[in-house]
């Protein structure tokens, strides 16, 4: 059964020494409370809970799934008594806001609590996982009246909430959908229609279930303009604000999924049910997109932990399997055969894990930094900056960290070999897991699309400068230390063809708008890779300064991983640049029916 | 659920228009049996049964699984039936020799046939599957009497083979297995010993399983060079030759998988089981590649089979499902949106798919002319050329077939957005199926070492000079083809890159033998794209010169497809070469221990 340990060391290095949280922390509003020893108690406890409580939950409610029987969906065992621990320990209102019930702290310590919830149980984070995303909406958009009836439930844990967006014909394209609201005569809403793919739209782990649901109002107008978000709740919340009446909502059925086995994602059928509106009419969009924004960022942090436990693993493993000697003569020479761990090539395999792991954590942590500034920062000039980086990197967070949380979850199971495909060793699990993250609240090429098109062309590459700018500083700042020239030199040329690269395509698609999305997703996956080279370069610095002392190991072992992603994983910028430049001409050649000639008769 | 179709057409393509199959049948002796019309007849009635028989058969195998029951294996509902209509139609005998029972038809037809079995449904192809290697064993190695007894009944199809090699302790490793041959007074052995992960190790499916098992004489010599080769029967054929006494070999348990559900494998107990020695004593490693290699081939059509089968159902999925309009303005203007194949970054998937299933047919069939020509090239010289580039390119089929068909299954789940991570499409099942065979009869860095290792390195570069300079004639040949110079040039200087590659491990590695395993998965995959960049270059010329018929279109998407290799896939060798000349340094820096320090308290 395979161990999680949450890295506690690696969290202090990212969060502590290379992106200084205790003075970004000391900064902020509040922020008085997140004192170092806080931090550290809540990381140490987040850490208990995630091994003790959800590690052993994770292989058993894959086995079992999920189980709808009367219209009730049942968790597997276990997982309702580890949420009433979760709430019990206050775990939800974490990062929330005091006026809610929340306990105030940043917003970035709930996103290392995430990272340690998804790399021992997925599935069972996907249950309070999108309550976040939902109180954030409602926080931002919802009435007085609603925040009082809603938010304070979900922001303590007792009730969670979800995001009903899907319909079986639609999901990347929201303005498809069918699912009609229609206005009754106290002021609600009549909510019809059929969702899908609702992750937690019903189980036994809460009292209640606030629904937050796309739909169309009788006068909308066509297309994403004519959305409206509306909070339909599992019971109605009587005078008192408990829940009361059963609503018009129920679970018609429990999809089966490649993974994420332990969690409920249901059909969701409403009929006639009672709904209030969210924001103004038909403007859903915009209130979609700031739970969207959350769970995006939540998804990527979801590739990160999947990429942690699995190396983990695949290290004891590699360890302790004796097998062939190494190339260059025998180094356990007292045992029948080497751990695999002395063979170049199961080396490869780990580091590409680790260099991913923890590149990851520090994109999390930086991105996080900004999450904490886009509303407390200091002033608005402070704030507009948080906001701007904020938003070009969700994309990246998302797309990036799940596309090599899927490879390092795949190397895992190549450095067990056979023994990676057997069930009972967890590997497998970790990529069944991870292969939903590639896929849910928008897919790698969605990302894509997002951060090419919307967010760097769209800003005439304004917001990107904001981003290569931070790394030109950095880079010139380093640029006389001897010691980091190995990583210097080749991120100021990278971040350099950054400009370039977006300029050429900026140019072509003036004149085809098909040339961004032929660029999309190898610009994302590029992006990413620089993205990660520069916080590698200032984890090298870090590391530089601190050998000397009682931990030079450590130092030591973080230099030679952002030596390793440089000269072992970096070079794929090499082929991403040229595709990127390759344009669409090979793409739209060929006509849709041809595609089939080798076998359609 | 997902639809397959042989690529007939395609098949059509690679076999009588690039690679002049007829011709080379023409030459083998008994090739006059294998004339245009019969081929296409097996073709067709092949691919009439892998849809008819076997693909109806794919997800029910997968859902339902096998069950053990009092030592007994049930295979999943209509697998026996299946398999008895494959006996029936003489499938199994195809191409084994008349001497023992076969139609001595050319080995490559069976590996079309292949193809066409692993794509509709892989569980499935795993019971006869290795039958073949057993077969080829006790042809190759086996005494008159062991071919009197087991050969004709393997042919014939009416019982099966197995390999059984890994033990739990060791898989990469042989030389350490435990198994032990006692020598018996009547010349047998007396076999005693536990095998796991043996494929079709115990079934419903035929009367009788004849297991090829490693195992060690007490005298044996340590390590690999003390292995010897044993054919153990499930039940010992009496003086008629048929099933009589039960065998002391049982299954013990079946595995539990992430994929291959319908496919039954096993531990395998040997308590005393009577065995024949199979060859020399402790030669039995040799015995076992002539298996392997078999294998190895096979699990490379495995990785195309099931990458041409996403391919499909990707395409259709593509074509029909309606969401967003195209970046240049809608094209379906009387649908609410135009269907995903409009989108570049969608095409770029199925382009992905189709150029690495096109691809690596070619590559198949290149290979399987080799096997054809192994035993029966006219000449010493022809046979033995085509040795040595069927043992350069076996790890090549092996180990790039299957990571690429494990990315294209991948690319099939992604273009059917979330609804690929359910099960009922039948997306996800293909991934699950695709992943084992990065793993099974040697890891992909197994078959990297073998390439770089033993084929290329050990041979001082000759093995590999015979390929480079086929590929350096037929760029010759064409360097003033001024339709083909998009092809001709990049590849012409890949080869030369190739050899300089080559060269500058090989220096590196006289100095330290560690800098073979840390090139050589890169060096494999670079090797895999070059060769696939000959064969598509290859396949571009002969559509270039079919143009202008009635069937343009066919060959025009053959064009566009190579251009896409070229431009869309190519480009990753630019990754691969750097991480090729980074050397052994970053991979053996860090110490066993060190790598756990982020979270190891």
């Amino acid at each position: 059964m395979p161990d999680y340990q949450a890295p506690l060391r690696d969290l202090r290095f990212v969060m502590d020494e290379m992106l200084e949280f205790p003075a970004h922390y000391a900064r902020l509003p509040g922020g008085e409370e997140a004192s170092p020893d806080v931090v550290s108690a809540i990381l140490e406890e987040g850490a208990r809970f995630a091994r003790e409580v959800l590690l052993p939950l994770n292989r058993s409610g894959d086995r079992e799934g999920c189980l709808l029987e009367g219209g009730e969906v049942k968790a597997p065992k276990g997982f309702k008594e580890a949420y009433r621990q979760y709430v019990e320990g206050g775990w939800p209102s974490l990062s929330a806001e005091p006026e809610f019930g929340g306990q105030g702290l940043p917003p970035s310590l709930g996103m290392v609590l995430s990272e340690m919830i998804c790399a021992s149980n997925l599935a069972w984070g996907m249950y309070p996982g999108l309550s976040h995303g939902a109180a954030d909406a409602l926080r931002h958009h919802g009435s007085d009246e609603q925040k009082a009836t809603y938010l304070t439930k979900l922001v303590e844990g007792v009730w969670t909430g979800t995001m009903c967006l899907t319909e079986p014909h639609c999901g990347t394209d929201l303005g498809l959908i069918k699912t009609r609201a229609v206005p009754a005569a106290d002021g609600s809403y009549d909510i019809t229609g059929t969702k899908i793919f609702i992750s937690a739209g019903e189980h036994d782990l809460a009292e209640n279930i606030v629904h937050l649901v796309l739909a169309k109002l009788p006068d909308a107008p066509e297309g994403s303009k004519g959305i409206s978000l509306f909070v339909v709740p599992k019971f109605l919340p009587d005078a008192d604000g408990n829940p009361g009446e059963r609503n018009g909502v129920a679970c018609g059925s429990l999809e089966h999924k490649m993974g994420i086995h332990g969690n409920a994602t249901c059909v969701m059928n409403f009929d006639n049910a009672k709904g209030f509106l969210v924001g103004a009419p038909n403007k859903g969009l915009a209130c979609m997109f700031t739970m969207m924004n959350v769970a995006r960022i939540g998804v990527g942090i979801q590739g990160l932990g999947l990429a942690e436990a699995s190396f983990q693993n695949a290290l004891v493993y590699a360890r302790d399997r004796l097998q062939m000697r190494a190339l260059s003569g025998p180094k356990a020479v007292d045992k029948p055969a080497d751990p695999i761990i002395v063979h170049p090539d199961v080396r490869r395999m780990l580091l590409t894990q680790k260099a991913f792991a923890e590149g990851g954590r520090m994109l999390v942590m930086y991105t996080a930094q900004m999450v904490d500034l886009v509303e407390h920062g200091q002033d608005a000039a402070e704030r507009e900056r948080a906001e701007l980086l904020l938003g070009l990197l969700t994309p990246v967070v998302k797309a990036f960290l799940t596309e090599t949380g899927f490879e390092a979850t795949n190397e895992g199971v190549q450095v067990f070999g056979g023994h990676g495909f057997i069930q009972e060793w967890g590997m497998e699990q970790l990529v069944r897991d991870a292969r939903i993250t590639r896929l849910y609240e928008g897919t790698t090429g969605v990302q894509a699309l997002d951060l090419l098109g919307r967010k760097v062309l769209m800003s005439q590459g304004e917001t990107l400068k904001v981003f290569t700018k931070e790394i030109h500083k950095f880079c010139q700042a380093e640029a006389d230390n001897a010691e980091l020239k190995e990583f210097i030199a080749p991120l100021a040329k990278l971040n350099g063809e950054w400009g370039d690269l977006t300029m050429g395509v900026g140019v072509k698609a003036m004149h085809d708008r098909e040339e961004v999305g032929a660029a999309s997703v190898d610009y994302l996956i590029y992006a990413g890779y620089v993205t990660l080279a520069y916080l590698w370069a200032r984890a090298a610095k870090q590391a530089q300064q601190s050998l000397g002392g009682e931990e030079d190991a450590f130092y030591k072992a973080k230099l030679d991983t952002a030596r390793f992603f440089y000269q072992r994983l970096l070079p794929r910028t090499r082929a991403h640049a040229q595709m990127i430049q390759a344009g669409a001409g090979s793409l739209m050649a060929m006509s849709a029916e041809d595609f089939g000639l080798g076998f359609e008769i």
